[in-house]
């Protein structure tokens, strides 16, 4: 028992190393391939899966099935499901990816030394990207696209509940390189459901070069944890709505309802509402109702169950936590300063709103929160990829390395400094 | 004895843990303070080193006492020291950081939604910086002041046998700081020499955002191994120069002697010269002849053996070292794709050139090498943030995220999105 132990995980590390090779090869291929193959790859891709929508389906099936009887949740059967609008938004996901400017090779800098060095700085993929993600199937076309544009090659690990639906989806993004002359190693997926694979991808330094987790919270705390690697992190999104006491009242409610409760399973989904002491009395009554009619739960400071007797205590620990679910924790703050300090001191710096007319307190609101996304009059909902515009997206960094927020392919590139002489030596 | 260690380490720990507090609170101000008030601290810092002169290489002396007693090398002897020149060149460093355009609030991209969402991406600073160095004390000058200019706090943890001259060298960004009316907690040192306080503050997640390693390889291996908090790499640079059968040979030779041995203790020093075997009969019989007058040993291949008898056989860890010392690895090759993968496999990604007049090489030179920076007949010991005009540096950035190259004041700097709306919801 013991020895078969050590032959399997020799068995994967052998795997793994094969793929990170073929992976680093298909690099060099494509680090150096045309924005026109590149969209090729993509637009064939994007083809091959709006042709094989019956196949991915099926695969889609098999996997739910066993789901089903492994007895996953709801919430995670539902990611996991593709329907055929679910594969056509991978099909067109794939095409807007290919349709953006080549991110690579962008000249975002040059100038001229006063030896006559000319020094440019241009944009270069990052290389080797490992991508760890749950068992949602679109995850795979987007971050296998969104890597082929920007001229990095992908080892996909996926969710093993998802297996065949991925699997399906990558034989179409082969069926696209392919077409476009590009090695099919380019997106590589993992093969194995063996959970000893991601140990292995968070230890192959000069293999894989940057890893993304897309995922839960024990997942990307885990690679964090072990990852030799540096990573683009994603973790949680404790995301606040602060309703100003200048705030327009039936703005504040529309917003913070669509803030918090239009989807309550994603990440910029409003967690917490802050509100001036000096509007609770007129705002809060109204809002505390509707959001109770809406099926939501509230805890709240003292003020807020005074308000609403509905309202259930909160603790220390609401103030911290990203419920993902129909439930809102409110605060009521003496001052503008109080809630900048909760925020930043609470908040996950990922995404936080203020809603307000009056604007020295906007302006010093985006200026002060530290978060990747501050919003004035606005829903925290828009904290997408999509939302601003930039295609799919691979997940929504809260690192403050490299990328901040949404990261789609721009995010997915590094620079390198290209300096032309003429034969100048240092002094 | 037992006791006493736990007790140290305890000490250490809220020691550590107290700074890290000081300096997110130091962090807050001075990440709204403007351009204006920052240069303030600056321009007084610069004045309070010129006229601290002599205080300063008292401190210094008595560091140096203690070194030449504990029988440092002379290399680091040589780091160490601090006389007038070394002196004005701090001073004139934290002027001409100061002379630079503001890094942060930078509007790098704006655009509208469909919506009428405004979002823009502007440049912020990215929070409280960990700084572990070696015994330099112009590292305490240079990292404090660009740390300030992009509106960082700094934690600096500089080399022990340092500590007196570092420590008056804060001293005098405190004076500056201070007449500029920003806490003096934005620029802090460590005020111990014990070895643990590094390890607290690679493990100060929360209160550090990133640790920036300077110094050498075994200081910087040992952050990556053990550090939790996000880093700037500043691995080895294992340099090439490659001379391409079409170059000028007067210019391969003066370019080549100054990438080797202009000083051959930093960086950017060229550690292996590649050459066309078209060439090498021609040039490297000169080249050899005149590296060994100069005092360079050389390890060759054997072709490079054949045509000088006094070069040491080389074998495959030469490819790979960094001598940061006059020694040179000569490998002949047969074309330019076996230069390419040469330089990709054994290379650090550090800085490479190519001495090259066909610019069909060169282009595919500069495109094809994987390296933070390319150069094209020029030395690589212009790998240096000074030479590339952007002031002082924090050091050369070898990882693939967020900075690639010299790290100056714009590299410390981070970015978030500014979305303004009219109360949009997301449907």
């Amino acid at each position: 028992m013991k020895a078969e132990t050590v032959e399997q995980k020799t068995d994967v590390h052998l795997l793994m190393r094969k793929i990170g090779e073929r992976a680093r090869d298909a690099y060099r291929v494509l680090s150096v391939a045309s924005d026109t193959q590149k969209n090729e790859a993509l637009i064939e891709s994007s083809n091959a899966i709006r042709r094989n929508v019956s196949e991915i389906l099926k695969a889609n099936e098999s996997d739910m099935i066993a789901a089903r009887k492994s007895g996953l949740s709801d919430a995670l059967i539902d990611r996991l499901k593709l329907d055929e609008n679910r594969v056509e938004a991978m099909g067109k996901g794939l095409e807007t990816v290919a349709a953006f400017p080549d991110p690579v090779g962008k000249i975002m800098a040059q100038w001229e030394r006063p030896n006559g060095l000319q020094i440019e700085r241009v944009s270069v993929p990052l290389g080797v990207i490992g991508i760890i993600y749950e068992s949602r199937p679109n995850v795979t076309a987007d971050a296998g696209g969104l890597c082929l544009k920007s001229g990095n090659a992908a080892v996909l690990r996926g969710g093993s509940d998802g297996f065949h639906s991925s699997r399906a989806i990558v034989e179409c993004l082969h069926t696209g390189l392919k077409a476009a002359d590009l090695p099919t190693e380019i997106v590589q997926i993992v093969p194995t459901r063996d959970r000893a694979a991601v140990g292995e991808m968070l230890n192959m330094h000069g293999l894989i070069d940057i890893i993304i987790p897309r995922g839960g919270k024990s997942l990307t705390e885990r690679i964090l944890r072990e990852s030799r690697i540096p990573t683009i992190q994603h973790l949680d999104g404790n995301c606040h709505t602060y309703i100003h006491s200048s705030a327009d009242a039936q703005m504040a409610e529309k917003v913070l309802l669509n803030a918090k409760l239009r989807r309550t399973g994603i990440c910029g989904a409003t967690e917490s509402l802050l509100i001036d002491e000096a509007v609770s009395d007129k705002l809060l009554p109204d809002l505390i109702k509707n959001l109770l009619a809406a099926g939501c739960e509230i805890r709240g400071d003292a003020l807020a169950q005074k308000i609403d007797s509905r309202v259930i205590p909160a603790d220390e620990e609401d103030w911290a936590t990203e419920y993902l679910d129909a439930v809102l924790s409110i605060k009521t703050v003496k001052n503008f300063d109080e809630a900048i300090r909760h925020i930043n001191f609470y908040g996950s710096h990922h995404t936080d709103a203020i809603i307000a007319e009056d604007s020295a307190a906007v302006e010093a609101f985006l200026s002060e929160v530290d978060s990747a996304i501050v919003l004035h009059n606005a829903s925290t909902q828009f904290a997408d990829g999509g939302e601003f515009g930039m295609g799919v997206e691979i997940g929504i960094s809260t690192g403050r390395l490299h990328a901040r927020g949404p990261v789609g392919a721009e995010q997915l590139t590094t620079y390198k400094y290209v300096v032309r002489g003429k034969g100048q030596t240092r002094p």
